[in-house]
């Protein structure tokens, strides 16, 4: 199995690591995560005790770090053991392997290589967790049978929501296609801005924020390898200035974060928030936000899991076309292909 | 994987395949199939579109053909590219392998190989499921964790009728090991038929067509390779001459069609039909018949899922040993040998 | 796959072999086990019929011996084929393989290896079994998803008592983790006594013999190679001199039987037995025993199942590191491996 392996890839929501440890693969590696009693801060060793092998998912937090749940070895956030029942000296090899992990903005994130490159300026950062009053959300994680890659490809090509969504959150083809759209490269990712001036907004966003008339309609995504995506839609009156400034009071505005994490070689995790930024002082309307979503998101683990089958019966991508709406997802590609030779060259 | 690819095989029952695409995995192969709104003709391509590998079987079909439900690419019947959103000019490359394909007789026929050996006229005739004055019937099909072949034997050997089919349609062992066989070969396959003379009717024949007494009772079976079994079953009471004249009134006949579709190297579909010979004028009576038939090939496809489980476990056929019943399965065996070496030299 | 194959295994319990054949794969084997209609032993053969491969398990037993459910072939205790339907001369090659098998003590054993190696006077004896009065039992057997070896060194190291059984069977950590214990090795195992001298006994032993006070408890465990693991658990009153005499009136004590048999390379048969040996009167203690083993003993099943699946996830073994409660699951270990090379040699 090949993986960029030094890279930041999200592991979690914090919630989902509590008073007991958490089991999940990254990348091919069972990773158990817990959350250290003393300073509240997340630890992630291999999910394999140094004696016997149990998993260690199936232990317990203790004073002292993790228990394992077969014979009560403890371990410490670094991976040392610190306890064996009943052995007064602990030999020094018994000590499981660490990896580096960071908790922020309600995502905890792991680096899978090299420890001494993970650099932690590098994690993305996506603040509008954190600020709640502005940005209320909910958040969901799916298993999906595929290459995370796949995933990935879908949010570089949003033409596919005329189709894929067409009974959900896609709209109007015509308008898909005829969106003015800029592409900025970056790095490791790219950024790419769709317009959709004097359009007729969809009944959600009517509904959402009571809109007159014909608006100016915006998808931002910006993709951070290997595999965050973050966007930005919205929609304000016509005549509002809204490619000048799209902050103004008054607009439909929401914010996802996609972040898609290998767990193995065609298995991956589809992590994912979504803010209302429109009615804030609405629950129902985050809820509501929420299911839309999910449903539309449900729709896409069909069509790339199929893909994905499709792609294992006839060998794979050879001889494969592109369009021109592939542009971005083309480039996309070529960063991760860039990233994986950049690791084995290393 | 190695298949007979040079060969007409069953791949869908014509009412499968409605005004929906419909995807199915032929000898390894995924294919879609799908009507052609303008002619109601079917056509088959690769269920893997040629731009991103998306599954064809989760599109629709429009008045252009068979459109990607992922970024709306159209195809032909030709598997020829004929609309791409938002782009005027279509490139040539842009285009799906394509299989030949036939529906008649409520069958559709694909064929997996060289498309220039096609040849149409080799493709199994069946008559009787356009006559349902004569022979109203009803279809099923099964997938079968099991290599086809497997099942095609299992119709050539008919002394299992006694064991597997002991409580349904199986009836007196020693009537079946006793009965009278004649074997033809033919080019790509066999004919046999067995005659029980002067036998018992079963229970159900009884029922059927009020017999008072004994019975002249045959069952006719051809294999055309490399899937098919042309089953005729009947009876006519003792002195009407039932070997000269099977055709004659007041007697029970029934007709099954077995086809046999290899989907993997280890896993089939068996598609069957049973057609009504001896009380047309009563639904109840074909109902029946399918019940009764469908009972009895539960019982083939437990048996013979666990023989291919047995021959899995122990490294395959290596060292089993032919006895006197083989012999129409032995030619068979070899006429499927043959047609594989042939497919291998060309 | 390598397996000890020169070694009894057990494969059923005897109750599990009734009128009908029955299949079980034991060290990669499929197997078919069934009763002798005249003399009620036990044979076993392949469970593979040597006509087309069908699974014997699906057939019957008759007067004759094994009946194929397929085309009829009958096969004796031995494996030869003495009834060919139709058929009357019978090719001395329409032979079934059959394994040596031995059914006492209401344990159905059975030798893969060379037949001419199968000392029967080797098969672990268990008397208990046969004196329902002193020893009133219950038994059972799981299908287990890792290799046998890990299931047999879990009951090599009983710390593991107070984390995996913490809230049933466990007891004290402390406790355990300060027995004395004496390891004896043998020549195809060893046993191990634990004392826990001057200790307060469990809940349920005050409440199945009516302890007043402390006790001395002893853990008394032998294993025999390959798979099993004889186990005698008890305690009396202090001061009554446990050490030198444990068979008093007014103890408790219990008996079990831990048997684990390959299936295959990862996956394994956990047959288990629970004797009553305090409250023989008492059907009702003899259920509650049994209650609260399979309680336990399913905890050791999660237990290992997620260690099997590390230990795959990480590639094996490598690396692990040995603690002082060890000892005798390192001779254990050491004795398979000087099995398997003994058997390799031959």
């Amino acid at each position: 199995m090949s993986f960029i392996r030094n890279a930041w890839y999200m592991a979690a929501w914090g919630h989902e690591v509590g008073d007991t440890p958490f089991g999940r693969k990254i990348c091919g590696e069972p990773i158990v995560f817990y959350r250290d009693r003393a300073t509240g801060k997340i630890a992630a060793l291999q999910d394999r005790c140094c004696h016997r092998g149990a998993a260690l998912s199936l232990g317990e937090v203790n004073d002292k770090g993790l228990a394992c749940g077969y014979h009560g070895l403890v371990f410490d956030c670094s991976g040392r053991c610190v306890h064996v029942p009943g052995q007064d000296k602990i030999p020094a090899k018994l000590q499981v392997p660490r990896f580096e992990v960071e908790e922020r903005d309600e995502i905890i994130w792991v680096w899978i290589g090299d420890p001494d490159k993970a650099d932690r300026a590098k994690i993305l950062p996506y603040p509008y967790h954190n600020d709640r009053a502005r940005w209320p959300h909910r958040t969901h994680v799916y298993h999906v049978k595929a290459k995370y890659e796949l995933l990935i490809e879908n949010l570089m090509d949003l033409t596919h929501l005329a189709y894929v969504h067409k009974t959900t959150i896609g709209g109007n083809a015509q308008a898909h296609v005829e969106a003015k759209m800029t592409v900025e490269r970056k790095e490791n990712g790219l950024h790419f801005v769709r317009w959709l001036p004097n359009s007729q907004p969809p009944a959600t966003y009517i509904k959402a924020v009571g809109f007159q008339g014909r608006v100016d309609r915006w998808m931002d995504f910006e993709f951070v390898a290997p595999g965050n995506v973050v966007q930005w839609t919205g929609a304000l009156d016509v005549g509002r200035g809204a490619e000048q400034n799209r902050l103004q009071e008054g607009g439909f505005s929401l914010r996802i974060l996609h972040s898609l994490t290998p767990e193995t070689e065609n298995t991956c995790f589809y992590f994912w928030s979504a803010a209302n930024g429109y009615r804030q002082h609405d629950p129902s309307a985050t809820d509501q936000l929420y299911d839309q979503i999910h449903t539309a998101f449900q729709e896409d683990k069909v069509m790339i899991e199929a893909q994905q089958a499709a792609l294992d019966a006839t060998g794979g991508e050879a001889g494969l076309v592109d369009i021109a709406s592939d542009a971005a997802r083309v480039h996309m590609r070529r960063t991760l292909t860039r990233l994986a030779e950049e690791g084995n060259a290393a």
